[in-house]
């Protein structure tokens, strides 16, 4: 795909976003904040709330016509060419475990496909940044996956064994039992380090598009591939099942074993 | 139980033990340290020898009475009264994996009781300290447990449900079963955010003398309970299953659960 030309000021009101959105949630962190549960008992505080209109006010201020996905506040204008998609803590159980392995995710979609992500952690100070057609960074260093021959060498994150249920459960047991090891509850984390050449597959099931959309430009620009279980590209439509690898062959394995 | 007096100087060094191992450890953290297995396929890296090895040349030197049990370089004098008890990098899976939530691992046992312990984690720069009789701090502001009615309210951490087999698999089950949110692959870290009041229950089996008996002073000192899966104190003769909790009901309530 041709890269895709973003608006002056676009990744600059990027960092703005996180910014913004972190200043919120670090006062936050490790004091009792009380947790709501929603319908589908993920649980849900006062900081995620804030933090997302921190940054839909920045958005409806500097990008009125654009359109608006969050997490927390709902959707505006999802017709748009340009949309931002948010996640003001992705890996609440994290946050409100004091686990500073949470992230703020920031995607902009143009026509459905994400070309610029950031995950940022607030209380470590991570910011990894995805840009189409640019190396992504790590805190403005450039990143990139590593080499994983095959699963036997693999290491995979999930968020919860307990995600995969039916069939997509004997999916996963199977790629779990050909993998090298495997770590669990690190949410948008484990994209991060995927793409610092750290982790070689994470694959989970049941994801949102605030979930997904911010960590598919990371990944992308540090060499990686992420996609749903079929091998197709993540975007408005995917149907929330994820398969990233640092490495093709690694991909190509785990997308065989997922499909039995 | 009446408070040991600790000999002149053992809080002191301690620390520096902590302060020499972080020192070895971070600037390996995040490169490309080659891996080893070990018989019983929990990985080690050079950062986990050489940050044992900077310790016990500090034990050496100051206290070459004293026993010493380390994870990776063996034991020395392990019928002294005063036994050091190492484990330089306890979640070494975390370490390879880059996820700063690993930590290391410094206690002092006296006729088989763990009297003061250390979970120090050298990339976020956090050090729990648990003294046997005084009240526990995380980097010197005093911390205490919370308060849990029941396992119905609890956070569980347990570092890999693939840690239970056999029956402690059925028990992990009915524990697994009873609680509100589930979180994994945490180690040590777990148990210090237990003795912060934001976690509840820390659950795990099949654990070695240096991945616990740190952990006791912090938990004791926070509050907390820890114990065998039976109620038992834990120290040189343990079987190495562990149950913590910062509430007594919800750990009386979780001994019910693992006994069926």
């Amino acid at each position: 795909m041709t890269a895709i030309a973003l608006p002056d000021g676009t990744l600059d009101l990027a960092h703005r976003l996180a910014d913004a959105a972190g200043g919120v949630i670090r006062p936050y962190f490790r004091t009792l904040v009380s947790v709501d549960d929603k319908a589908d008992e993920s649980p849900v505080t006062v900081a995620d709330r804030e933090a997302e209109m921190a940054m839909r006010t920045l958005l409806l201020a500097e990008r009125p016509d654009d359109g608006l996905v969050g997490e927390e506040h709902g959707t505006v204008n999802p017709g748009a060419d340009w949309v931002w998609v948010l996640d003001p803590i992705d890996g609440t159980k994290s946050f409100i475990t004091g686990m500073p392995t949470f992230g703020t995710l920031i995607a902009l979609l143009y026509k459905g496909v994400p070309v610029l992500g950031i995950i940022d952690q607030p209380i470590s100070g991570e910011r990894w940044v995805g840009v189409n057609g640019q190396r992504s960074t790590l805190n403005g260093r450039e990143i990139s996956v590593r080499d994983c021959a095959g699963l036997g060498q693999a290491v995979a994150f999930t968020t919860d064994p307990a995600l995969f249920t039916g069939d997509d459960a004997a999916a996963w047991a199977r790629l779990n039992g050909a993998v090298k090891m495997r770590r669990y509850s690190a949410d948008c984390y484990a994209y991060g380090l995927l793409a610092t050449g750290f982790v070689d597959v994470v694959c989970e099931a049941g994801m949102k598009l605030y979930d997904f959309a911010a960590v598919v430009p990371v990944i992308q620009g540090a060499g990686g591939i992420i996609t749903d279980w079929q091998g197709g590209p993540l975007g408005q439509m995917s149907d929330g099942h994820i398969l990233a690898a640092g490495d093709a062959r690694t991909h190509a394995e785990a997308m065989l074993r997922l499909k039995g």
